[in-house]
């Protein structure tokens, strides 16, 4: 499948309806729940999605236009944010990234990138030369990436709770790749 | 964690409308699309979805609560309805999935199931005894591994489309356990 700018917006917008759906007003012990030290919940990753919207793709796609390959990226911070949004209402955290997904995808639709401009080159501190259309695309499985972790980080939970069946349920046996 | 109704009744309620905000209208390259011969796309899993929602966890459960261990579950048909579904309108899908599962939940409500009930014990056609709780736990993570499997699918469409950040992606390095 080549990537396609609609599709990939398509995707994205409908991102934090779908975390709006299964996390808002979900039990603690889903919401808070992770899978041991250093390891993320769904809380975790709603605060990550929320830093990433703030730092990394917009402001790269902004780069790749402004500047090409003359300028690096700033690193991007995978644990920025989250010492400071702990306590914060769950709800907020999703309201807030519903908000600033949205102005994301006005911003890159009053940008009428074509086809040129998905070929623009750009430069990520540890990858090298990458294209805009790379990072539009990248940005889509960011947020499917973090769909599959925030459905195996609940199924973790009931680990237990489901007895012989969990010789079944696939989510079970993933070794946990983010 | 340890296995609460409540708790599993409230992401089981909330799975349709997740998957109807991911789903609903998506693009036919993003809902078709599978990752090779014999796997699923997201409109198979729906139907899937569908599929058990008929045959197996209210039946198994009633099952339980009538007979106990002495009548064996029928066998699920992990592939059931793909055939007669082909072809279907994807939105159709969806509104039929919700109303089952919302048929579902108020039936298992009704039930007033409390402690004694969920530890009654019913016999699985390969895994031998099993627990009420233990069911009804896995009808839950069942949601979970298949959205796990619909985040993985999807972001297998622009596996090449990301270019070298597909080192960066989780999702991408999923082996495929369903």
């Amino acid at each position: 499948m080549e990537h396609e700018l609609q599709q990939t917006m398509s995707l994205l917008a409908r991102t934090p309806a779908a975390l709006n759906a299964l996390l808002r007003d979900l039990p603690e012990a889903w919401m808070l729940g992770d899978e041991g030290e250093n390891t993320w919940s769904p809380f975790d990753i709603v605060v990550h999605l929320i830093h990433a919207e703030h730092t990394d793709w917009m402001p790269r796609a902004r780069m790749i236009l402004q500047f090409g390959e003359s300028r690096t990226f700033e690193p991007f911070d995978r644990l920025g944010q989250m010492r400071e949004s702990r306590g914060r209402p769950p709800g907020q955290l999703l309201d807030e990234f519903a908000r600033l997904r949205s102005e994301s995808l006005s911003e890159l639709g009053a940008l009428q990138i074509g086809q040129e401009e998905l070929e623009l080159r750009g430069r990520h501190p540890a990858l090298g030369v990458v294209t805009l259309s790379q990072l539009l695309a990248t940005w889509a499985v960011h947020d499917l990436t973090h769909l599959h972790q925030i459905s195996r980080v609940m199924a973790n939970q009931y680990r237990d709770a489901v007895g012989p069946w969990s010789a079944y349920l696939g989510v079970l046996q993933c070794g946990g790749h983010g």
